[in-house]
């Protein structure tokens, strides 16, 4: 095997930059691109440079090493694929815009793979043909296209990006669990060997369908995820995954309903202020439509619709907002004056919180007029009870009723028990043990590994600039000769002997480069060791620099390298 | 980290198959996919299953470490690429069909990357501002895309396939020569290690423009590419690039013009049957359109011309046959009996061999009409010389005048010194020594890894099935287990053994399958040791077989062991 070289920063494709770039917004955007780790192709397009390279595949050595020892086997499935699979599962038309499409020569359909359970399925039901083919666990690195209406935040939600995606096939319910344990410990392993700082929380299952469902999430300001974490309990959820349990009242008590004028309140605020009540006890009606079909979703009139949380509930079916044309269509909707109470004919949607026996004040569907002590199951009934609203910072855990504490987070990992949704469209049967056609089961997990380089840089990043755990550092040590030319001399021999003893090294062997330069540029890439060929470099003496800690000390060249290989 | 599994073949992902796939012509696309090694998803695109992905990564470990030793430096660019770099250079028109085009959601236009050297330009141009910034070698190891008309032969000419590309960029054209002769070698290395057999040929340029260029060439029935061979000196050429030098020879002797008549005679065979001439005293005249104008091409009648050949000499020009109408068009040219000699206001092309002083006969551009003793630089003029004949077994060696052998391969590599072209387009221009703009010259090296794959198999395997030499083969030994328990359960604890001295373990531990049919298995799969728990385990016996020479031994566990871990 040929030895690994050392690295010089005169030929290093790695251009630093003192500025920020204008388009970037988060931490990590602005390091990795001033750092010289990636560089910029299109909107959600990046080149790995060297650097980066490097950070990406100590990665993917961890994530690889842990899923081979959970005994998942590596495959490379293509990403350029044939639509026919996806038009049997309904992703080539569900993913829509998400999707990038193509055509070859002869006119043939292909999308770039943004996951691939079909593809998976459709492998093993080539492959497998008996209960004792299974359990099988696949998995791939693989680089993955979604066409993201808004690619931002560097690498962190990239449209080309690199993916560790694995699949389980079993033949029961249990095989599923197992096979789905296995893969959570092995992400939990992965994320502490990257020494990322994560939560697991409980998600709601997206396009994907199916059942149990876990993200893996670091908490980072740059994340777009919101997730709920309670203070009291180790609850923990994704935002669109938390719920809220309706509890009945006893509503016997309230008086009959009353209308009241209320002119030019078309707001909630203008509502509570004119009648003095907090906007807690009004009722406030959203319009949809669902798959064309106006449905009203009440909640609160504190609080807001999550749009996304009532998408996923009512999907496949599609949710629109309703428009003026829809209010022309329809006199008995009242805009701004809607109530459950004189709706016909129209689905009502609620929140848990419009429990049975609850009272409101809500619109009279007369225009400038509202109703007070309006019941919840005495003057109007909730078809359907989901819990849609956005989830706000002191909501009771539904685990242990505390007041929840609301973070953002990247999401990094996802398993998911799929159950049999992609056996059934492919008919993935195999011979069972009593000699009948067995359905089989299926999970599936991902890791965004490019979306990790970005999580890592932002959580471990200071002032300074990154600060690589050392695992996945692009190099164990990084070699600054000061200046003048017997510094430079001793620093690649330095190098060298580094080099020798089993270290990655990174050298910063520029001509006309300011020592100051090269010392800001050394904490910009941030490897986590920093030796510098100084002033007392004819004594043999470096310093050796903690770049996380800022640490210093001299000592003998022999002492640095027995310290940094130990 | 984590250590190496043993992989049971009882859950490998690799169903081996009696038969070959219908669509295979070549061995190693038999072998490839009755082995389990890649499973087909479309015309040119394959899944690579664990044990064909284990062997990709293999020599995509070869060709890192000898790409690092040269000091290359790894970068990861994206395949999906904006079109504009490709307008600017001229291949987004040029690549015709053979690039996959697509279109974001926005409109933008895409192409899926066939190779990089725009986008590597662009990189550079972005990092690199002196000279003291060069020489630089760039590479990656990436999926690459191109829309074939005819994807065939399995992995040797996939629409996606692995390739490891690398780029050079300096300031002269002898940091050019060097950076080209690094690759050479690297490349000579890599191949050996792979433990290929090949060839290094001189090329013609293909559409990448411009000049020194050399072709790694695996000798292969199932190669695609024919080169010439010279039994009597080295040389070795691609058959596009053979020469063959023009010798004017004394054609004063020559009798005058005479025209005969000839009915019937429109093809060589009738009209030298007719005159009772060999074929190779007949001159035959071509003509095709170059850029829509009408050009003849001469060459001894019993030689054909080649029309790859012709098009390369005369690129960027398109080169096409002329049509009936052509001929409607130009009642001067009389299909079947055209010759040089009367021919006005054509541009004439002929083969070296058409020298200056040879005689032919020829058409007299009259119906039913030939011409003899027409002389070249008498009769008529040759405005270019081009070699362009299909090159032929014994035609003579342009070096030492020797027969030359015709034989087919595969093509593995290509190292090309680009020039200026790219750098030209981008006006990619470092500050030279002198304070002043230099242009950069650069350097295209390629090497098909997934291709290598075919490459190994078809020059490795025999009437058995694949034979992997030690460095790439996906295990160093296949350990199989005749069939009694007690034979899986000796089995099953030596492969662990085995993987505990550091080797790759493969073992059949199936339940069902019989001894004959594993034996079978392992040889298809062709991992070089074979390590049998047969009848003799009871006394810790187990039987050594070589898969090459089929040499077989009986010995301890410990000995196998010792010996497979030296």
């Amino acid at each position: 095997m040929a030895a690994a070289q050392v690295q010089r920063m005169s030929r290093l494709m790695a251009k630093t930059l003192r500025d920020d770039p204008a388009d970037a917004e988060t931490l990590s955007h602005k390091l990795l691109v001033r750092a010289g780790y990636v560089r910029r192709n299109a909107a959600g397009i990046w080149t790995w440079l060297p650097l980066g390279k490097k950070v990406l595949d100590n990665i993917s050595t961890v994530v690889r090493e842990e899923m081979d020892a959970i005994g998942a086997q590596e495959v490379l499935l293509p990403a350029l694929l044939p639509k026919e699979a996806y038009e049997a599962s309904g992703r080539w038309e569900e993913y829509g815009d998400l999707l990038f499409r193509l055509k070859d020569r002869k006119g043939g359909e292909y999308l770039l793979g943004p996951t691939h359970e079909e593809v998976f399925t459709q492998t093993v039901k080539d492959q497998c043909t008996s209960y004792k083919d299974l359990p099988v666990m696949l998995y791939q690195i693989q680089t993955k296209y979604r066409d993201e209406a808004r690619p931002r935040s560097g690498v962190l939600r990239g449209r080309e990006f690199q993916m560790k995606d694995s699949y389980s096939f079993d033949t029961t319910d249990e095989g599923l669990a197992e096979s789905y344990a296995l893969h959570r410990a092995a992400y939990q392993k992965i994320f502490a060997r990257l020494g990322l700082d994560y939560r697991i929380v409980s998600a709601v299952s997206g396009a994907m369908g199916g059942s149990a469902s876990e993200e893996f999430l670091a908490p980072a300001a740059a994340g777009e995820d919101t997730f709920v974490d309670c203070p009291a309990c180790d609850y923990a959820a994704n935002t669109e995954a938390v719920t809220f349990v309706a509890a009945p009242v006893d509503g016997s008590a309230h008086g009959p309903v009353e209308e009241i004028d209320t002119p030019d309140t078309p707001t909630i605020e203008t509502l509570a202020a004119h009648l003095g009540v907090p906007a807690s006890a009004t009722l406030k009606n959203l319009l949809v439509k669902v798959d064309g079909e106006i449905v009203a979703v009440g909640v609160p009139g504190d609080r807001e619709v999550d749009l996304g949380k009532l998408g996923e509930h009512l999907a496949p079916a599609v949710v629109e907002l309703v428009t003026a044309e829809d209010f022309a269509d329809r006199p008995d909707l009242v805009r701004g004056y809607v109530g459950p109470q004189g709706l016909e004919k129209v689905r009502y949607i609620a929140d848990p919180r419009i429990a049975p026996g609850t009272a409101w004040v809500t619109g009279a569907n007369k225009a400038d007029t509202h109703a007070r002590n309006v019941v919840c199951g005495r003057d109007f009934e909730v078809d359907d009870y989901l819990d849609v609203v956005v989830v706000e910072e002191g909501d009771p855990c539904p685990s242990c009723g505390a007041g929840l504490k609301l973070d953002r987070a990247i999401e990094i990992g996802h398993i998911f028990q799929l159950g049999r949704k992609y056996a059934d469209t492919f008919q993935l049967d195999v011979l069972g043990k009593e000699g009948k056609p067995v359905r089989v089961t299926m999970g599936s997990y991902g890791i965004g590994v490019s979306r990790a380089v970005a999580a890592l840089a932002e959580q471990t990043a200071d002032d300074k600039g990154l600060c690589w755990p050392a695992e996945i550092a692009p190099a164990d040590v990084h070699v600054v000769a000061a200046g003048k030319a017997v510094q430079t001399e001793a620093a690649l021999d330095a190098a060298e002997q580094l080099r020798a003893a089993g270290l990655r090294v990174l050298v910063d062997d520029r001509a006309g480069v300011s020592p100051g330069v090269k010392f800001t540029d050394a904490e910009l890439i941030g490897v986590p060791q920093i030796l510098v060929a100084g002033r007392r470099v004819a004594e043999g003496v470096f310093e050796l620099k903690d770049r996380r800690t800022g640490e210093r000390e001299e000592l003998p060249l022999a002492e640095a390298i027995a310290r940094l290989s130990a």
